[in-house]
């Protein structure tokens, strides 16, 4: 349970503060918050009150969506970025999850390189504040509009690009790369580059009714999520397992109720 | 309006004697039939009566469908697939489209090998009738039970691990492809390889409200169809471009009217 990470939004009808206590309560080790999490509060206090709850804060998600069809749209996506590392270092998250982001009816090989300049400009601020930002590959059927980023082989490419600046790595999501035939190999790979940042897991569900809030719980669906498990850990990888779960369906259903589920299947999953 | 080709379940209402008398009238140059379309009728009649109406038959659609947790049930997808080769002789049609198949829970590398298994199982019939075999990698959103073959890339590797047979390739489909980043690359290399059988259009709809019937007419979505498009013909490639658009919205409007804006929109993206 110490390695059981929840993502707030996961449990999207709480509030920070029922977030913090009840996920404690349930004995989970860590928690990743939604930038939501932080409107309205002072992200000092909240990384504290989910520190005095004995929860470690892994990340903090999301940072990205660089590319866009002006240089105004992309700055201000630059200086929303330098806001996130700022919010992630006054929250004590260690690092920062992007969602790359893509322009519907623009090139993918220009929004592929807006990333890397968006990700270039903001590295330093990252640096300076120490925050890492973690790349997350996102699946193809979001290659239209949230990234340009589709597989693990993609992001390397990026972290190559820049010079592979130790600050800069990869959220590994079994949702989105689960279909990989180099999935094993890249896992690997980006463990020895030192870049494997993140671990997220879901299941993908048979059939699948919404593209973006359909996502399953672990063991209702196909992804051989404890084989990907396995082969993180392989690596040496030893950090948090992120239960991170889209769903209008659990959304709806009682909130203590789906936390119960998701503890129950991690359980079942690494027992 | 020669290279267009149409699959009759873009026109899912319409008979299969409704689809041949409706698109030869509207000009188009190629028909690819669905297998439905030769339910209870004779393959060789439905071909002659297309060839009559001035159409080219350019294939049908489809076979594969190889794993299967059985061996029981991956023969009876064999035998299927023979019948299959069997009627695409029969109707004339030079090539078959293969979904490959996929079996929710089964390991990807299992249905990979069953998909190389079942090609190799009934090659010799597709040769001996004369009918090309056409691979068609499936987006990775299909992964779960459709296809476990997502890429080009890999469809090319199951070619060459069966040694190349000349009457084995791949089927090209902008809507499952468009977002690999290894596209153009993966274009060229197969057309080099002779195995460039067919090519598939349509569009990427933002938002996408159903991961199998919501496709995009040419122009409403955000694949560059005529740069991929363009990529083809500069390998060589005249056949035709095929247009199979599986769409609830299109379906529910007056079909004669959706022909129309299809034509349309084909010669808007070619002129």
């Amino acid at each position: 349970m110490n390695r059981l990470c929840l993502h707030t939004v996961t449990i999207k009808p709480w509030s920070t503060e029922e977030c913090i206590s009840k996920f404690s309560a349930a004995g989970v080790g860590g928690i990743t918050f939604w930038r939501y999490n932080l409107d309205g509060r002072d992200p000092a206090v909240v990384g504290k009150q989910a520190r005095e709850a004995g929860l470690e804060i892994v990340s903090l998600c999301r940072g990205g969506f660089f590319p866009g069809k002006t240089a105004e749209t992309r700055q201000a996506a630059i200086d929303d970025n330098r806001r996130c590392i700022e919010q992630a270092h006054a929250l004590g998250a260690p690092l920062i999850v992007l969602v790359c982001g893509a322009v519907p009816g623009q090139p993918l090989e220009e929004s592929r390189k807006q990333i890397a300049d968006g990700i270039a400009a903001v590295l330093p601020d990252a640096e300076a504040a120490g925050v890492k930002l973690g790349i997350e590959p996102l699946h193809p059927m979001y290659a239209d509009d949230r990234s340009a980023v589709n597989t693990m082989r993609q992001a390397n490419d990026i972290c190559d690009a820049l010079g592979s600046p130790p600050m800069l790595g990869i959220a590994a999501d079994v949702y989105h790369i689960w279909w990989d035939p180099e999935l094993e190999h890249q896992i690997s790979f980006t463990a020895a580059q030192g870049r494997l940042f993140a671990f997220h897991i879901c299941d993908w569900k048979t059939p699948t009714t919404d593209l973006l809030n359909d996502r399953g719980l672990m063991g209702e669906g196909c992804i051989p999520i404890r084989q990907i498990s396995d082969w993180v850990d392989a690596t040496g990888f030893s950090g948090h397992r992120e239960v991170e779960i889209f769903s209008n369906r659990y959304w709806a259903m009682d909130q203590d109720e789906w936390l119960t589920k998701i503890t129950g299947a991690y359980r079942e999953l690494y027992r």
